[in-house]
């Protein structure tokens, strides 16, 4: 995400520099596919072919967890999945909230590729009486007053924040009393928030902007 | 993006560097908030700690463009957000198409959010016969078959493209061979296109998968 581009090369809770972090989801995510088409080994070129990331930074990236490449062979995809599942914590299924029931928040809560990945929606939320009791999918649209229970019932840590850009940060205060610790924030906003809290930001406009300055 | 985050300093059409260009949105997009709160003046300290991101940071990435700031009295919200504009090349409108009538096409398409930041959405298309001419908003979702047309008539360029993973690739192919230079993919998976044409990417489960590994 472009709000986490950064230099910093470490972080408190970890020795793993941020940025390479943020490319295991990636690596993850090609592994994935490889295992679904039936691919049993793979190598850091391959990879590399296939992200858009040069051999040697994967090389590198995945060092930082062991050794996983086997010269000759390369990595067994199946065993490099899983490993990067359990070094990111994936190796069980997350409880989600979405906060906003307008149409980027109707169109999350209906997304499909969340539950193979690791996240389960478990309720979406609004604050607009319109719209509290509606259904968008299996949910039906829960008052803001109803926060807290399902962040309890659920031990909720993930939310999705999908309200317009004035309302994030009260509302992201809201949610993060309410014992939320990672934010993803669809407002076109940057949001304010305590350390022991993660944002990560979606803005498509920002990415528009960016491939307009090359044409 | 995660995608994109890269060491390689420079690009082949600029030399200014790629990351450097990705933050110019995010400086633009914080400085339009101060223009529409009717702030004159900032500072980079204060657009740092709107923005976390470091004021050197911030006077080194503006440093590239001329010289903004004058001492004591800082940046002039407007000249230098019109600047970067301009830069951007955002001091007009260009034409999107959005391709894939699904939910997260539907949110796409009724985004309220592209108007004021440089980007109109011209015309949704699909390839479902059952989707074809039903209304998304103001727009009513075309053949694949008008791509051609529409493409020509709005001399568009930028292309999101929110069809399933499976199709990302064959789709991404036929807008390229019609003109697409930049396309938002929104489908999880990493596309192969030629070296003029750009690509970002949005994957909210990558997002959530990063920050996962810090809870």
């Amino acid at each position: 995400m472009l709000e986490t581009v950064s230099e910093e090369p470490e972080t408190e809770t970890s020795n793993v520099p941020d940025i390479v972090v943020g490319r295991l989801p990636l690596y993850l995510r090609a592994l994935s596919e490889m295992a679904m088409a039936g691919k049993l080994f793979t190598s850091s070129q391959e990879l590399a072919a296939a992200l858009g990331i040069s051999s040697a930074q994967i090389r590198k990236d995945l060092s930082h967890f062991g050794e996983f490449g086997k010269q000759g062979t390369g990595y067994a995809v199946l065993e490099l999945r899983d490993h990067l599942r359990q070094i990111l914590q994936l190796d069980r299924e997350w409880p989600v909230i979405v906060i906003g029931a307008g149409h980027i928040g109707s169109a999350v809560a209906n997304y499909s590729g969340f539950a193979q990945r690791g996240f389960r929606v478990v309720a979406v939320f609004d604050n607009a009486p319109e719209r509290i009791g509606t259904s968008i999918g299996a949910h039906r649209v829960k008052a803001m007053s109803e926060l807290g229970a399902v962040i309890a019932q659920w031990r909720v840590q993930h939310a999705m924040l999908t309200v317009p850009a004035e309302f994030a940060q009260p509302v992201a205060d809201q949610i993060i009393v309410a014992g939320i610790k990672a934010i993803l924030n669809y407002a076109p906003t940057t949001l304010a928030v305590p350390p022991q809290v993660h944002v990560e930001y979606i803005d498509p406009v920002l990415h528009l902007q960016r491939m307009t300055y090359y044409l």
